[in-house]
């Protein structure tokens, strides 16, 4: 069936149809359109200051009129709960000069220093609730998303900051919707190039062979790294052919193997003479309901999915790998618990559980560590559901009405392996169109 | 039509039906069977001293016959994530035995102190994935929850992980589900009889004249506590048939007024001689898309749902009242946010923020403060929602299927309202039958 005439059929049935996402292409501009800056916050001049030197047209005058490509947000200098209604009115009245692909984002302030001023940490949690219903109400596949200054003194010029700006911004971030990204220091460098911002550096990704795992190979690539495909002898094939079409190397290895950190930075070392970065992407499932679950569906997916981050991690920490970034997948299920994958959702949280207390040692090395949760991502088996069905899971997706592709999570995974994201260690950030799952 | 009927037609057309909750009602036994308690923590064996003492049949095997009222699992001593392969897979085993309304309750400990340690990371939140699988599993009105140990000498005996227990286990949190009570500190004192926790005690509960805050003025009332109404004059006639339900007394109001604390203490103190617990339970929708917000329907609902709160309890710090329990009434909106409801979900995030920064004044005077988050829950208005529509909605609420009572949300101020729930502090707990809505 041709798309025009099942959107057609799911219009007549009133069913919900997803727009086209903005994703990223090399040389497109970052925003398609006027940035109008909002807020009282310090932010909203670093903000007009950044984009400005970035080719921006930017207004500050939310009465002005014509299309905007964005609307960026200055929600950090929030005292009180009625400092929110002046920016959050102006936003209303700028909305529908959102264009289709275009994005809301705020900076917010952290609540760690606000024990004993209940006020300003009402005003800064209702930021986010804020925040999230504005993602739940924007159309065209635009999207709303907060940058939350950690410390009272960190500033929206932090590298890191810069860096989520121009991440949420671009069409990196299409999947992107109704999050939270966390910058709690001012380490990090901004890249010579944003289109290469991974130039010179060296990636290893698992589970390179197919899916997510190629989407990042390529995504990577892309983006200025050489890259070291790592995957099961079994995938020997498809490994070499995406090796080849990125460019880099292959490395043949099963990641349960207790040598395998040490065979993976022999061979980074070996080939491209460097490790820089690591994308523990390579993880299983074997669904069962836990009544019919045996030791070694449940044993072998922790294996894969955890303990072998685990190991590995300790083996680059010992190695001393001077500002290693790492980046895991984990998943929504591990978020939100999943009915049938006791065993995933166990090993996925224990991801998010590992690179919260892995961010100290990575810090020490000047690199950071954090994680992805994917949602429901759309694959070629999807593609083969029944219209019908998947207009009912739109109803779980209620912002974007879609899945999201392989190279969505590759692109956030790419943007937490950029230099510049040093000021982010020890998250996860959702890849899952503000999905009601593990919202 | 009356529901064997609609019962019929369900099965029929494939929908899901609601299996009925297990709700307290007083003098029922406390789970509806033996209990078996699993997993290697030391909370295994403090759990089996708390439970004899309650008269409750324990079994430690879980190769053992027979129905299962509940199943508590201590897993407060995961040093690595292949520690919960056991209790895990023999929890598998036993399901199968829990009776329709049983429960799993299980120890889990934070991971505050782990940063460096990440295995053990893993481990810790690994669990939290596994449990909040399982309770999507369970089925018949099961719930599965987590009692989390905050620091790393708590112990299972605390008051407030054995009130936690006791709430858990029982029909009070027959809408709970998939959630952690955290227990930061060995502070609070069991009640004498656990059938009157609140006994002795004086109440406020606002916005008490129908639905939700009718219901926590009853449950209050039952649990022992003497209750003092409050709502706006317009609703007087209501509240004063509320209050002479519970043998109360009423108090018409306005919390927006700026001496609304100062009135509240004065009317408590003259009529009851004191004032032990504060419920904010009032608050307004005014529902509305960002682009069509106007300023009124934004600052009324912040003022009444958020500032008026701020309000009344700088005012009750001040006076200084000890061991003062005040609960706030949030909403999953405020957690993952609501199209239509950016007023609604900032007041009510930003509940959630005041109560987290509220914590360590309420403790210093022996008290504590802490939100409840709504999700769906029926009222007479849901009832009359078409079966058809009622059956997609549960499609989001897929562990209970069914959209939770007031009485349910009134169980869960009541536990939090108890002395021994002082070791729970500027926390939220959600009563949303693991809706997918902010997991």
């Amino acid at each position: 069936m041709n798309s025009a005439l099942a959107r057609g059929m799911a219009r007549k049935a009133g069913l919900p149809w997803p727009a086209p996402l903005r994703r990223h292409r090399p040389g497109d501009p970052l925003v398609p359109g006027t940035v109008l800056v909002l807020g009282g916050g310090a932010a909203a001049g670093a903000a007009e200051e950044i984009l400005r030197g970035w080719g921006v047209e930017v207004r500050r005058n939310s009465g002005g009129a014509g299309p905007l490509g964005a609307i960026v947000l200055a929600l950090d200098a929030l005292r009180a709960p009625a400092d929110l209604s002046a920016p959050a009115l102006a936003t209303g009245q700028a909305l529908r000069q959102l264009v289709p692909g275009g994005r809301v984002v705020a900076y917010l302030r952290g609540e760690a220093g606000d024990a004993g001023d209940p006020v300003r940490a009402a005003a800064r949690r209702g930021a986010e609730g804020f925040l999230r219903s504005l993602a739940r109400e924007l159309r065209g596949g635009a999207t709303a998303n907060g940058i939350v200054l950690g410390g009272e003194t960190l500033c929206a010029d932090a590298p890191s900051a810069v860096a989520a700006l121009r991440f949420l911004l671009s069409g990196r971030s299409a999947y992107v919707d109704g999050q939270l990204v966390r910058v709690d220091t001012t380490a990090g460098t901004l890249p010579v190039d944003w289109e290469l911002p991974l130039q010179g550096k060296v990636a290893v990704v698992t589970g390179a062979a197919r899916g997510i795992g190629a989407a990042i190979a390529r995504t990577l690539r892309r983006d200025g790294a050489s890259v070291v495909g790592v995957d099961v002898p079994a995938a020997g094939e498809a490994l070499a052919a995406v090796a080849s079409q990125v460019g880099g190397t292959a490395l043949q290895l099963d990641i349960v193997r207790p040598d395998a950190g040490q065979a993976i930075l022999a061979h980074a070392r070996e080939r491209h003479g460097r490790l820089d970065i690591v994308v523990h992407n390579a993880g299983i499932t074997r669904d069962r309901l836990l009544a019919n679950m045996d030791r070694s569906r449940w044993e072998s997916v922790v294996a894969v999915n955890l303990e072998s981050q685990l190991r590995m991690n300790a083996t680059f920490f010992d190695a001393g790998l001077q500002g290693l970034r790492i980046v895991s997948l984990a998943s929504t299920s591990g978020i939100a618990g999943n009915r049938g994958q006791t065993n995933y959702a166990a090993s996925k949280a224990g991801v998010m559980g590992m690179v919260g207390a892995s961010a100290a040692a990575a810090a020490a090395l000047g690199g950071g560590i954090n994680a992805v949760a994917p949602g429901f991502i759309e694959t070629d088996m999807t593609a083969a559901v029944p219209l019908a069905t998947r207009a009912a899971a739109r109803l779980l997706m209620p912002s974007l009405m879609q899945g999201g592709l392989p190279v969505d999570v590759a692109e956030a995974v790419g943007f937490l392996a950029w230099d510049a994201a040093a000021g982010i260690n020890g998250q996860t950030l959702r890849v899952c169109g503000q999905s009601l799952v593990g919202a």
